[in-house]
């Protein structure tokens, strides 16, 4: 029962009603049906399954995890089964193109979907995510017959995806892929290669798996720009849509890790025993484009792993907070009181639960953006929410993340000398977040791209727009502290202005000196990551916190709103506070990082 | 090869000549065997069996564990033979008295030492650890015939001891503890209970195992104040010092843990067949007292832990950093480099190494200032050196054991994909470290001591004194970088003086509001601690930078000088930095943290 998931319901339908602004989504072209009732109905349907179908599989998966054996993987007991009835109930399409089957719903609602799959069990979870991404690049560069014969079946569920991007030699430098494709002369072509790290690359859940797979067509240029997308299915497919021959592509073993111990991460050998047949996606050399698309959504994805775990990890801490007895208050008390009360356990749930409604909020925020990108009439409204999709995608994925192993780690804090044995359960998402900082890019991946293509690039133009959003509600929450006197909004106040300001001061530097001292700016790419990610969760926090004041003023008395507002409080004071130091290591930590010569290390 | 650990006797040397004071320490009555070559010689032995035995059974025994069957313990392949070695060359003795065998040098050394044991292999150190604080107690507080019977052997290591505190309902919590001693007239008590969390309760290294148990005398008062501290031997002893009849002791299950693997976690049953023979240690009903006294050794030595898996997680990150050629370097380079050249993956090692360095001086000095206030033989200076020691020790072990986790967690992400798979042994240290700060007290209550018995309860005298020390240090620095406007003085300078002013201001705090308001200053004591812990590390490395800086002034050319300058200031910007949101959230945070109700969780 301790480790039961419960889908957040109240916050997740809150920061899409009054933060994501569902209704305004709702409006667009394509997005009509996502009314807040549909939407609800949803978000509670999605949270049955995520606490009845899969939490219960989280911990024995973990404990018993995938085995290999002879070039097959066999998923933990049961996992097939939850696979059965997801694709049965229609939710591995939820955001699908309804043209293959899909229910075409905003990427918002999938994205609430989505945290509550990732926090019940995020082995489980791997699986639809790959199948997404592979869909979305087939849906976007595949040929219509590629469409034809693939997505349906991926849509449905009944096939699942991969991508193959990771080779031995080249970890995150995909300018080192290796792989080979040799062109058949029929428009086919034969894969060579080894690949490692592939998320599902064998199973025994569904009937056929798709890889897509990066490879070098023989006379292609060296680096990147040499670089092709190819569609491999593990069972070929037959003209009229049957399963044909088993292909050449094999899981020559997996790997042991740290966590998700239900997911399967494969080494995938493609064309050992003759070539693997691939057919060729968009054009040739063009695969690092589409890969990018791709990386995009599962970099958002896996910043919701961060938030996901996080709940999860919160959830099960705070049970254990409230039942737990030990110790005499403080203060004093006649007996032991349960440890919820001690200032410290209250403080990590606090840091716990504020951080994840602040990465919740954010997170949602952008995927109503990209919505809005995508589906807005207006032009320029789409550029400039697009804009604000590309700048905080980085952010979503590297501090909800970082954030997320933060949470974890204090989940086993909580629990004391419990939090260290595995039965608990407390451990698992400690070690099941610690590969969210690192898969689909790095934090410092994530942050080099953030300064360089996101932020220098643009000489600073899209954060400015958000900075100046960021004031406006500081401004907003100050003529309430200083109307009311309120103590908790102008503390929220001031913090949210002193955030603000650093992360002007410390985005201002990397403009002016990206071009000239790249490394030395460098250096702070990931303390202002985490600088931009603290003020902008600071930001939608602050926005809760007046929307809950303004709810609280029309009348609702609901306990939720001023816990909103003592959460906000808390962010202010214990995690907004670290702003104006994660500045001053931006401005000035560049010397000190970079002195040393390799010898004096 | 690359999971070797080599003790890093060039840093320990400096600080131990340079800020501990050994020279001093040598001068002190009983200690005049310490000197500066003896110490080097035995450093670089102690390294050589850290290297060559220990460290090289550390990853197959996190592999294999430890098993239990039968209520017996079996040790992974090779620790019995490594502990009849460690035991034989002397190790075990090496701090406590010769008049029981050992070969009493000072804490200082005996912390260096600790420390290789520990970095090498975590979960075999325990083993003497524990032995350590059983023989700490029974020498403080054993009759002559307890001392006679126990602790030769346990000197030598021919057995080994253990701590049991915990009862299952209790936790922390000792005032909870429930296990009954049944005088039996002859001086001997029978013991009846069941403790849990008890490291190398069974195990198959020694001949014998020392149990110090607490428990309660038929009309003991209630809580802390009716706790007695007993002795129970696995085997009892003869008079003529062979060894007995096996004692009603035993394990009978063992934890499955996050990590540790290898040294046993064991459920002790006392009595379940007749009783346990226990003999009194003290005084009934003083048990508290004498647990303390083991608790502060205790503590100090899980505060090395911190720093000793960091220092083998940055060594195992740092040969990673060298080798891995991946991706080409941000300011442009003709191939791909070492991974050490990205300025992120060289902020991460700059980040571990910095901190170590800073856990490493602050820990020594803290054992050299208790040598002192063990052997000066001026009271006052005895006096204001415990003073020091007790204030320290919180701040040790909390501080530098949240760093080993940073540290860990970095190393990890170091690796990049590779950090997660175990074989790789990044997340071994990860898995191992995320223990140190919860057993022997977790974070939260070592930081409600430092601010309740060490600063509050003194009105804040001690710290001020700490302070006005740091405060010199920061006034030395900034001659140094007016007259010479060396930047990286003048950066060290301004950091400490930063840091020292948060300090201060946060002390003050606690000190005032601690009467009037408990649990609102509790909420700041984790931050707090953190805060102290961050101010004295920069203090002890801005004197590392001073004798750096005189030692290069006269002449010597070592590179280690010049990199202790550097790894100062990137302390200064990247790690000191936070001390002014550390004092924010200490004076501010204590509001947000309690207005909820439970309900509203």
């Amino acid at each position: 029962m301790s480790t039961a998931y419960v889908a957040p319901l109240k916050d997740m339908q809150f920061v899409l009603n009054r933060l994501a602004g569902i209704d305004r989504i709702a409006q667009l072209p394509g997005c009509e049906e996502a009314t807040s009732d549909v939407v609800d109905a949803i978000l509670e349907e999605a949270g049955k399954f995520a606490g009845g179908v899969l939490a219960p599989l989280n911990q024995e998966g973990d404990k018993l995890g995938v085995k290999w054996h002879d070039k097959q993987v066999t998923m933990p007991p049961g996992f097939g089964e939850a696979y059965r009835q997801f694709v049965e109930a229609g939710w591995n399409g939820l955001s699908c193109d309804s043209e293959f089957g899909g229910q075409g719903l905003p990427k918002v609602v999938a994205a609430a979907v989505q945290e509550m799959w990732k926090a019940s069990n995020i082995a489980f979870s791997l699986c639809p995510l790959l199948t997404l991404g592979a869909i979305e690049a087939l849906a976007l560069c595949g040929t219509a017959k590629q469409k034809e014969t693939f997505l349906p079946n991926m849509v449905s569920g009944l096939w699942t995806g991969t991508m193959n991007l990771t080779e031995p030699q080249a970890g995150s430098d995909l300018a080192a892929v290796r792989s080979r494709a040799v062109p058949q002369g029929d428009g086919s072509y034969r894969i060579f290669g080894q690949k490692i790290f592939i998320t599902y690359g064998e199973h025994d859940m569904a009937e056929n798996i798709v890889h897509l797979v990066l490879a070098r067509t023989p006379d292609a240029p060296e680096g990147v720009k040499g670089i092709s997308l190819f569609v491999v299915p593990k069972f070929l497919v037959n003209d009229d849509g049957s399963l044909g021959q088993r292909n050449d592509a094999w899981c020559v073993s997996i790997e042991h890790k740290l966590g998700i111990h239900a997911s399967p991460t494969c080494v995938m050998a493609y064309g050992d025993n003759g070539g693997a047949v691939g057919y060729l996606i968009g054009k040739e050399n063009d695969g690092l484009k589409y890969m990018f698309v791709m990386m995009n959504a599962a970099r958002f994805a896996v910043g919701l792993e961060g938030l996901a775990i996080g709940e999860r990890a919160y959830q099960l801490a705070l049970s254990y907070a409230k039942e737990r007895t030990q110790g005499r208050a403080i203060e004093g008390s006649a007996g032991p009181v349960a440890i919820i009360h001690h200032p410290d356990v209250r403080r990590m749930l606090m840091l716990m639960k504020s951080q994840i409604e602040a990465m919740r909020a954010l997170a949602y925020v952008v995927a109503a953006a990209h919505d809005v990108a995508l589906q807005h009439p207006d032009e320029a409204e789409r550029r400039r929410n697009q804009a604000f999709v590309d700048l905080m995608i980085p952010v979503v994925k590297g501090w909800s993340t970082e954030t997320g192993n933060e949470i974890a780690y204090l989940g086993v804090q909580v629990h004391g000398g419990m939090g260290y044995i595995e039965e608990t359960g407390a451990a698992q998402h400690l070690r099941d977040a610690r590969i969210t900082t690192i898969y689909e890019g790095t934090t410092g991946i994530q942050a080099n791209d953030l300064i360089g293509r996101k932020l220098a690039r643009d000489g600073g133009a899209t954060l400015k727009a958000v900075i100046a959003l960021i004031e406006q509600t500081a401004t907003d929450l100050a003529g309430i502290g200083d109307s009311d006197a309120d103590a908790d909004f102008v503390a929220i106040a001031t913090a949210l202005r002193a955030g603000v300001a650093a992360l002007s001061r410390a985005a201002a530097y990397i403009v002016t000196g990206y071009g000239s001292d790249i490394r030395g700016v460098s250096v702070g790419a990931v303390p202002f990551l985490k600088l931009l990610g603290i003020v902008a969760g600071g930001w939608q926090m602050a926005r809760a916190a007046l929307a809950a004041r303004a709810d609280i003023a029309a009348g609702n008395a609901d306990p939720f709103l001023p816990a909103k507002i003592v959460t906000t409080r808390f962010y202010a004071d214990h995690v907004l506070s670290a702003a104006s130091g994660l500045c001053e290591t931006v401005v000035s930590g560049g010397a000190g990082a970079l002195a040393l010569t390799e010898e004096q290390f």
